[in-house]
């Protein structure tokens, strides 16, 4: 059995606090979508569509071939083996115009274009040329049925068509497609800038000594490279001290942002002012703080100088899991798309404890043995332990109140991005 | 079941064609692995360590609380409820230093420093504070067991120790560690310079109107972007046209390169030149050109002026499914880390017939209705469809004679890397 969670909560009923899917569904609510702007696709990798993209061309543009063969006339491969006349040869790049009579064959290559009158591949494997050259009598042993191998026009795509839908997140494959299908920009959003504010008066800045009582700022570091694999821009707000309005004058200062994102500061402690600046003005809202998570229960919502603020807790490991949580959707909501993280059963390789109201995120190892994938969770669940989540490479995601499991029951898990 | 496949091979037995993963031994044997650079962390997102990283520094540096609430001595707490005198806090950056005795309590905060002598947390809901402040006299109702809440001195990191061993891929994880262990470089492998050449008579540039039976080269803006979301360095090397030399002239063109991708021209057909380039000369060798697998089955391992080369076949989907297969883990072996795509077994939702000799990775979509997963293949699997392959968000991989396998049957499926 796992051991004891030293940082479970004995606190609140369910009634206090909100799930998961709803603290999500609030925060993606109250977010804007960036600005549009046009992208050679060639600088668009990792950029999401602002519009449907519209195919240019229609590919293939004619009937090609798939194989390397001979396009000839089906009605003339009736009975075999017969003899067909070599009169031309087409290949990918150097089309042949004319048209195909009865008793003649036409050479082709894989991607060739099929002359007008042919409806039959015969495969190279299936003909004995006595040469590769025009004019020759070739011997046909056996043919494909009618219009096998041939890829008619507009097979892939047809010019007019939509090929990459609003809200597509651009691939590599994607990008292929769209070069291949005649275009060379295309518009998506803009990628969101978001500030990373750290707050905590034992933080000093990487690369300084800590003092006593004080530890390195690593959470925005953290942040930072997270919303860049996000596809965000990442803007350093630096770290806030704790007293009332730190949070706001940084935020103040800082230039034109869609997004605030905080680390630190979001329980209710005496030293925690992030709740209580918000509370405090206008143009500033605090929705709310408390969900059923784990690690990470304490998490604000809000909005700062009328831009949205996402406020996580200061714990490593809660703020990474809050990350993939909440942040990465976040951040693919404003541009128009959605993180849709992969997740999938597998089979516990240990039995595991009942779980109490709140949504377990449980680091974990997907291990592979003599072909056979479980997953194991790491022995020790501190909120505080960076190394563990580091070397991780899974979450076993568990509902609330989910009943104990035994070794060889399944569960769900997710793997951890590789660069999140 | 599904439709016949119109890119099915027809040719050769087992024997002549090369398995997988002797494929991928044999073309990751072959490659050297790149210079040693030392990167500041905030720049080392996506790179992958060359060396083992060293912790500077020990987590958390001294024992501290892992709630809010009071440090005790665990022999002052045994008879409940009881009276004990607050005598000072301690706070995040603020730590107290004094020595605790009999009968006194230190308020503390999350990631407090615990004061000497103290060896017990009492939660803050288990007690009636009369206010915050010193000097006052508590009520603890309830205690923790000893040591509960307390996080000891090295409970994440020791310095000294290992936090992440070479050959790790930096992420925003393992960079928020780093940074926390009290580092800021890290000795990282420097990005492998891949150079892109397409070859066939047959391609235009993106931008240019393809005239009769052109189109336009896609395979190496596919390429340029997936080398890019590898963490490798791309080289445009442009198009090829399908003569003797035409390569090699290509390559020797290119600065300095750690690996050239062709992609094109990699069959036996007339037109098909790169074979026989790699034939003709003393720095350049041909490992082997079929492998077992669909799509992509002619596959080059060879050397262009000592330069390793990978020819992957021209089908568009051939291109992208090797370049998973092939070109992933190469890059990553480049750097000395490994490429570890997700994989998991989901049940199918149709039947699928007996496979044959070759390995299949059949276009795929996972789709998840009322809670449950399934994969379905995508109606037509030719080489040539990008657009299947563009929207798909799974591979279903299929072993050499895997047998006919009913809906509901457990399939393995690789999800497509999102950039990739």
């Amino acid at each position: 059995m796992m051991p004891n969670r030293p940082d479970a909560s004995k606190s609140g009923g369910q009634s206090s606090l909100l799930l998961v899917d709803q603290a999500l569904a609030a925060i993606l609510q109250q977010l804007p979508k960036t600005t549009l702007v046009q992208k050679s696709l060639d600088q668009a990798l990792g950029f999401t569509l602002a519009e449907d993209l519209i195919a240019a061309l229609t590919l293939p543009p004619q009937a090609v071939s798939a194989m390397d063969g001979y396009a000839v006339r089906g009605v003339d491969v009736t009975r075999l083996p017969c003899q067909l006349t070599r009169i031309a040869e087409s290949a990918a790049g150097h089309p042949w115009v004319g048209k195909i009579a009865a008793g003649q064959a036409v050479r082709v290559f894989t991607g060739a274009a099929i002359p007008d009158g042919a409806d039959t591949i015969v495969i190279q494997e299936d003909v004995d040329p006595v040469a590769e050259k025009d004019g020759i009598i070739i011997t046909v042993r056996s043919a494909e049925p009618t219009g096998r191998y041939i890829r008619p026009a507009g097979l892939d795509i047809t010019a007019g068509q939509v090929i990459l839908p609003a809200g597509t997140l651009l691939s590599a494959r994607s990008i292929g497609l769209a070069i291949a299908a005649g275009l060379t920009a295309a518009k998506v959003r803009a990628r969101p800038r978001v500030g990373v504010l750290s707050t905590g008066d034992e933080l000093v800045r990487p690369g300084e000594i800590p003092g006593p009582g004080q530890i390195i700022s690593s959470n925005a570091s953290f942040l930072i490279n997270f919303i860049t694999a996000c596809g965000g821009h990442a803007v350093d707000l630096g770290i806030a001290r704790d007293k009332p309005g730190a949070m706001l004058e940084a935020v103040q200062q800082a230039g034109a942002l869609d997004l605030v994102v905080t680390t630190g500061g979001a329980s209710v402690g005496t030293h925690d002012h992030i709740v209580s600046d918000l509370g405090n003005s206008a143009e500033n809202a605090l929705n709310f703080w408390k969900i059923a998570m784990r690690p990470g229960k304490p998490l604000i919502s809000g909005n700062v100088n009328n831009v949205p603020l996402i406020g996580l807790p200061g714990n490593p490991v809660s703020t990474a899991v809050c990350a993939l949580v909440f942040l990465q959707p976040a951040i693919a909501h404003m541009v128009g798309g959605s993180a849709d993280p992969v997740q999938f059963e597998l089979p516990l390789a240990v039995d595991i404890e009942a779980n109490d109201q709140r949504q377990d995120y449980i680091r974990a190892f997907i291990v592979t043995k003599d072909g056979l994938q479980t997953v194991t969770p790491a022995p020790r669940q501190d909120s505080s332990m960076m190394s563990v989540l580091a070397n991780a490479n899974a979450l076993i995601i568990r509902s609330p109140f989910d009943p104990a499991r035994a070794a060889g029951e399944r569960v769900m898990v997710m793997p951890l991005p590789p660069l999140h």
